[in-house]
């Protein structure tokens, strides 16, 4: 096991000392100042988190965390709870989006049962990591305890250090949890101290009344977890799941490595969120790659000023926005790397 | 030579008749109904456009066209016109953005000489359809003659010929000429009936006193070129240059071969609103890549209620917009072909 606080420690904030040199070099590429826009914004701040003037390319990896809610009893999904698993099964079978999207990218792709009310039993290829059937819902108490949020986090920054140790440069996060629009915008109403119909969304289509019902669930997990949300462990403990805080230690930990992170879309802008709470400087680390569709991530951004790099009018999860972000970022990198300068091409500056 | 008038007859809008064909596989794929957003929208329109409900992806391939202008030397550029060769040699040699994007994304990239200002002697790759040695002042009178319009559209539906006969299922737009952000705001300010100030910009990054001039200038351009607005191949002429032309060209003539075409940013949209007022029905064979940080695109987008893939404040031209955002649709067409349906994964539908 890892410490947490070993890995909380060693995250620091990006070193400025290169940002001159890096904008020299891109002011010095045979293209007028700045005009390849936020391109010219990715290479410099994939630079500035990886601590380089030379960024260095290796693999490409997602890692898609998959978990069931106990709040999924509570009416608040389109689909069943039994899609969690047999989508977890697609996935391993290469037939849902998010593999299409990996193989397109040439992005390696991981399925980790971090907490699927389901035993999976002969699953090839799934990574077990399961902490238990699906949290409790967070209508009635806490998803989970103290030390099952710990175990979570746990296993993303392991996850983090296993993509180090296979020199993995940039990394993508995804979920699969049928129902887990409901804690991520029970999160983001805590975290940002914000009204639940703000964040709170159709998730993969339900219809007015089940969203004003959806509302409700999360006023009353606000509730009834009140006494709760006392720190952002506590708080992800008691509206989070198994998927999202995995994704938050993911992100820790890659920022411990200095390895950036592709954040999908709004579930796991919660376990970014949960993780930008714990230790603030790792949002240097994080690229967000799509706004979603889904009601209340605009707003998020918004609040936490950030521009996605896409906006695909998508909302399906599982990486898929991170999957479509990646090659984005990476041309970045390549802008940066393979242009010729001003000199070596012999082109006129003005 | 092609018959530019034969060419035109053969552009039929596309067929609707396969519709509900590609909306009901989009919806039966593993996913929420429209939950891919732009993605499914994307590959509906590249089935309807390739009028089939089982698209087939080739070769992808960007045409990028140079040219000089007249008006260059009437100071409405930041840089000098000896960058237009310099520029075609770097990207000749494979150091300009366009070659990092088009290799990083697997694309070809032809560079063609429609009107460089400079013999270009033994430049190597170059494919030479010289019409003149850049274009005359728009300030002055019109642009080209007719005759020199009709053989750069030319041009570009004998590229569109040979993409078809080389396998090539998506083409991409991309321009080189130094100035020609001042033509092409002409052309808007003309097709589009609105004032040169609101779509002219800073180009390659001009300051606020030549911005006023390149205004003036278009003012001028528009009014001693007044009676040869007579129709939309004499206002090419008029008031637009040899690659704009080429553009034009590549685009009716892959609208008559059924490839579709990713359009770059302000000037390519120029040329292909030059052809969308030659022959309407091309609009639905093109994909426009980018919104462009140049001043104006934005307003012609809205003109024409086209919401483009991508919008990452780029302002580059050469084809970069079109280049990032190939793989998008790339990846639109691979999630309608390779993802599994409700049925096949055995996944519940609700």
């Amino acid at each position: 096991m890892h410490d947490i606080e070993k890995v909380l420690n060693s995250i620091n904030p990006v070193n400025r000392d290169h940002a001159a040199g890096i904008e020299a070099h891109l002011d010095n590429l045979t293209k007028p100042p700045k005009s390849l826009g936020r391109l010219e914004e990715l290479a410099f701040q994939y630079c500035l988190a990886t601590d380089t003037t030379k960024p260095v390319l290796g693999k490409k990896r997602i890692c898609c965390f998959a978990g069931d809610h106990g709040v999924a009893d509570d009416g608040v999904s389109a689909f069943p709870k039994s899609v969690t698993p047999q989508m977890v099964l697609n996935m391993l079978a290469g037939g849902a989006a998010i593999n299409v999207l990996t193989r397109h990218a040439d992005i390696e792709l991981l399925v980790i049962d971090m907490g699927v009310d389901d035993p999976l039993a002969g699953a090839e290829g799934l990574i077990r990591k399961k902490i238990a059937n699906g949290t409790a819902s967070i209508a009635r108490g806490p998803a989970m305890t103290i030390e099952q949020a710990r175990q979570a986090i746990q296993t993303g920054m392991e996850l983090a250090k296993q993509a180090s140790d296979d020199n993995v440069s940039l990394l993508g996060t995804g979920e699969m949890g049928i129902a887990n629009t409901t804690p991520a915008a029970a999160l983001f109403a805590a975290y940002l101290d914000c009204s639940p119909s703000t964040v709170t969304g159709r998730g993969t289509g339900i219809d007015d009344s089940r969203l004003a019902h959806k509302c409700q669930v999360i006023e009353t997990a606000l509730a009834v977890n009140a006494s709760n949300l006392r720190d952002p462990v506590a708080t992800l403990a008691a509206l989070g799941g198994f998927e999202i805080a995995g994704i938050c230690g993911l992100i820790l930990g890659a920022a411990a490595q200095r390895i950036p992170v592709v954040v999908d879309g709004f579930i796991s802008t919660a376990g970014a969120l949960a993780a930008c709470r714990i230790t603030p400087a790792v949002k240097d680390y994080l690229f967000f790659s799509h706004l979603s569709r889904e009601q209340g991530h605009r707003i998020v951004m918004e609040k936490l000023q950030i521009r996605p790099v896409l906006d695909l009018d998508m909302r399906l999860g599982e990486g898929t926005g991170a999957a479509l972000a990646i090659p984005v970022i990476e041309a970045a990198i390549k802008i940066y790397n393979e242009m010729a300068t001003f000199d070596s091409a012999q082109v006129s500056k003005n």
